[in-house]
């Protein structure tokens, strides 16, 4: 069944049919990557760019892999080797590449709405690989598909998300997706990082890292971005991990079963212990395969959607 | 018919059959470019090295998918990356990667001659990209295809580049190949940035904007470079706009119907205002476009030469 | 005969068999490189990630024209791009790259020993280009394969490595792969500049190069390194050319036909004059031709082998 959508703006708004005919997909291109050959011809001949005006690595290297594997040609631009320098709008440099007829952009930028901003002005297919602190659905969407891998369903399941949730495009593409799955969320980190009025999306608060851990099934634990340790909103790091590390010792006292995610890169021994992130009930690695499975499954319904 | 050129270094003296092939060529490509698959196996297994040693987003990025549109294999080189840092000669690094058994070097250099002096140090086709103030022939030659595409011919119109003619590898190629093409070429800008001597090209001279407006079929309007304002050649950017700015309000006084041309990126609302550059009368972005199948004849007809 | 050896980390200890078959492999890829189409599908649809943590220009190109000669999908991830930026270490970006199902790693990296530990951590094949100052293992086997093709064999040569042995990664490998192929080492430079107990590898010391000149069929001149001139081991340039840099006046005097070879990039003038490294007996250009047949045999030696 195709996709309702287009684009990959954001999992606000997404069609439940939507989410689920990606998850669904992925599965095929989840078995193409245990195949010795892990490539399909399916976008030959389709051209793709990468606009990264923020640095990353793993996203990038993710998308890359499944747009090699997908065999579309692929372009990488990153923000320091571009015109940007010369002060150029997104708009001019939007349109410039598109005026090179590209099939789909996967852009990364830091500002929020620039994903829509940019599906307005050109007519390629447009994926976000996250802006600012908006949403990150390719991230939510491999999050989601592996949560039903092992649990077979998302539908019930109790997912709390740990960490900065006032800045995270991960947390907020989850909450999105994850409610119009049938999951129950929940949020849990220091009161000035949660967002006031987050229960209007339907999720709970949690204060108490030890409560999170008695309510939920997952959690899933967002990297504290000690690059912005200038911001005052979070006390000291050594305050953090004491209330809100997700720790070995911790989980033994509570309930030690609990499913782990991260979307990575981890600061070990910051928000999650190394024993915990290695741990046999981490999915952390099976997040990273599956993004790959999940951005083919995206780039295959939007590139061959028209 | 072959190319009498063996590597494209600047239009100054090309052959006027040579860039009637590129022009002709280049409209079997344009045509290649409205296709659902934009690709063609034309350069198979030939390998392409692009050297940037100056930053260049959308030249960078239209070779490149000019390259992978004809399927050839691509390696990019950027300066920021490379053994220059380490004080390696131009020739050392040259023939080093020729070594290599490289194709095609697209190359981007400060330098002045610099693709020149590549072409002799090495075996491999030079193409080239832009060196320093010299020529950017594969700029002009899309700025060409692009007047021929909504004329017809090139022979007899007027085109007034307008800018910083002085600095400009732009202006230089277009100069060239157009009086080649038997148009009537113009520059227009402060007489600080107009070279002396430049009436022995063959080029008329206006010193005020609306001349030029009346004299044109088409204005070539030149970025200004604001990185290099520590240059004493500009007065200020508010006297340049203020006499030069080519603006709507200006266009509506003296003639509303001229064709507008920019090579980008631009400086909305500095040397052109930005209804103008969006106006019906730009070929803006057909510029970009036609870059790219202008870019896949150079490589194509050099690339199959011998 | 496959290898034994199921990465190349380093030549310390590889089998004399590997290191024969790698270079008998490299000769049929010597022979694609000079076909018009050089492509060869043998790693159709394998995927190989180029990890340079160091900056790097010819090992990098060489590694990925190597890589798309054989049809593999390459991507490219550099240091300053990277998420080591946040502090992430070597061992989660490995696993996490990994985890996308990574066929091959090529890694570059400050730390000696880095490649061994990448091995241990990950199921894919690693080849080690340059870890710290510990072993360069493709550019001693690409100057064996040079060695060989123009002697026609390596035992019972000898060989002189010059310059700054005890920060020379090329140097270590050079040691250990021409000793095992029965070739006789030497070393020479100035007396901080190599390594106590270098003996205990079966080497012979020259403190002057004009006896090493004397003694050697070949010289092999490492590259001065400039930028680590904080360094107190070198007392000057001008002492270090004075004493030991390989000019034509000097191998005039000495000896004049003696084999010259360099990894590259050169100081000219500094450790070897411009007129020998250009001259009759410079098996320079060569080496780096050889490299990218001698790294095609290894990525597909080890890409085939399970």
């Amino acid at each position: 069944m195709p996709l309702v959508s287009k684009h990959l703006l954001g999992l606000e708004g997404m069609p439940k049919n939507d989410i689920q005919t990606i998850l669904d997909t992925a599965t095929s291109f989840r078995e193409v990557l245990e195949r010795p050959i892990k490539k399909v011809p399916t976008l030959q001949g389709k051209t793709i760019v990468n606009l990264f005006f923020e640095s990353s690595t793993r996203t990038r290297i993710s998308f890359e892999l499944a747009e090699r594997r997908l065999s579309a040609d692929v372009v990488n631009f990153s923000a320091d080797a571009s015109s940007v320098k010369k002060g150029e709008t997104l708009k001019d440099t939007a349109r410039n590449i598109e005026a090179m007829k590209i099939d789909m952009v996967v852009m990364r930028h830091a500002a929020p709405g620039s994903a829509l901003f940019l599906s307005k002005v050109i007519d390629a297919v447009v994926i976000n690989a996250g802006d600012g602190a908006h949403e990150h659905p390719t991230q939510a969407l491999l999050d989601m598909y592996t949560i039903r891998e092992k649990f077979g369903r998302l539908e019930g399941l109790k997912i709390c998300i740990v960490g900065d949730i006032s800045h995270s495009r991960v947390a907020l593409s989850n909450i999105y997706g994850l409610k119009t799955m049938g999951a129950e969320v929940a949020v849990c980190g220091p009161s000035t990082l949660i967002p006031r009025n987050i229960e209007k999306l339907g999720v709970t608060v949690h204060h108490k890292i030890e409560d999170a851990m008695r309510w939920a099934n997952i959690l899933n634990v967002l990297r504290i971005q000690l690059e912005r340790q200038d911001r005052v909103f979070l006390p000291s790091l050594q305050e953090y991990r004491k209330y809100f590390a997700v720790t070995k010792e911790r989980l033994m006292r509570v309930r030690n079963d609990i499913t782990i995610m991260h979307p990575g890169p981890i600061n070990r021994d910051v928000e999650l212990s190394a024993d915990v992130a290695d741990g046999e009930h981490s999915l952390i690695l099976q997040q990273v395969l599956n993004g790959v499975a999940v951005r083919m499954a995206v780039l295959y319904l939007l590139g061959t959607r028209s």
